[in-house]
């Protein structure tokens, strides 16, 4: 009985690794549908969204199955307890990606990025596909030196939200309010972005350790 | 045993309304703290904070120990997998509450909110005390028409928040980009939090039926 629960394990496992795949994707093509106003390539995010929920759903249903079947203690229920949650926090990083392919149409045919927030939004999306590359890598090989580093990740994405904020109340910035509130929004998202991926770093600590990792303030 | 174990459910239940009655409070002072320009209870918020996040995890483990000890299965096995999605819901509701009382804490001793947004904001602070005490009778009663409600009062939400966006872009807006961002903030926090209370109608919806809530799209 036990190795066969550890087969099953071992498949959710794998579901996860695929779910983190399908968001890994939606992320790129945001960032893509974002700095370069295209258009297909939002469409592509915005429908894939609900791939997303859907396979949440699933993996959801057949984690409290094999609970229900098995009855898992200690650290196997840490790892179904651990997987739902991953599995939340993933459909929340594919909403964040759906968000910014949804600001991506609205203002096609134009860029929604201005010139002077390029290399922020740019470095935004090159340190989120970063965390996601090691997020994936913590979720497989339960790394914690790599959950460790995610935090640092995340600061570096909490300092450019810092610089973006700055640019839009700095004398050079002369595209409006409604560009504000967008390039606000867009900063969130990529900040909420790292925070659910600190938040699975947080998991997989749970899980290999039994604790939860200290919350930094 | 069985008997034990729906005694130890019922105390699971009691704390989460434990949970939501914290944070119904911390709204509350968010709202006040906002609106009024109240330092001394916008630090109340941000102080409370800290004792919402302990308070899930304290009930998380109790649920993962009650998870192991007992092995639920079918809707008692539900009930723990909803109490754990519940909290996580509560506790982020919570942060933003923190997020508004810090936001009113940084424009001190400013009101964050101008005059030309006092009513959509009270709007929003009312729609959302409104959202909190039927979210209450939800978890409580398992109250499925009340949980029903709450999608439609997160609509309302939604309309709040254009309303909102609607003013920032409007021509009597003469309060720059700095309080445009704090607005588009302030709107996305409300929106949010009504969003997790949908979240939890659903779990009570997944709780009773064993079926998730259609997502309305």
């Amino acid at each position: 009985m036990r190795d066969m629960f550890h087969e099953e394990l071992e498949g959710i496992n794998t579901s996860l690794l695929g779910m983190a795949a399908l968001v890994k994707i939606a992320l790129e093509q945001a960032c893509v549908a974002i700095t370069t106003a295209d258009l297909a390539i939002a469409e592509r995010v915005i429908a894939g969204d609900e791939n997303i929920d859907h396979t949440q759903h699933d993996q959801d249903a057949r984690i409290i199955n094999l609970m229900a079947r098995q009855q898992p203690v200690a650290s196997d229920l840490r790892a179904l307890v651990a997987a739902l949650r991953i599995n939340a926090d993933l459909e929340r990083m594919g909403d964040l990606a759906h968000h910014v392919a949804k600001l991506a149409r609205m203002r096609y045919p134009n860029k929604a990025v201005p010139e002077i927030l390029e290399t922020t939004i740019n470095d935004m999306c090159k340190s989120s596909a970063s965390i996601m590359e090691k997020m994936i890598t913590v979720i497989q090989y339960r790394d914690l030196t790599r959950a460790l580093e995610i935090e640092q990740d995340d600061d570096e994405m909490d300092r450019l939200h810092r610089e973006l904020i700055a640019t839009l109340l700095g004398d050079n910035w002369t595209h409006g309010i409604e560009t504000a509130i967008d390039m606000t929004l867009l900063g969130r998202y990529y900040e909420r972005f790292a925070d659910h991926a600190v938040s699975i770093s947080h998991q997989v600590y749970f899980l290999v350790t039994g604790e939860y990792a200290v919350p930094r303030v």
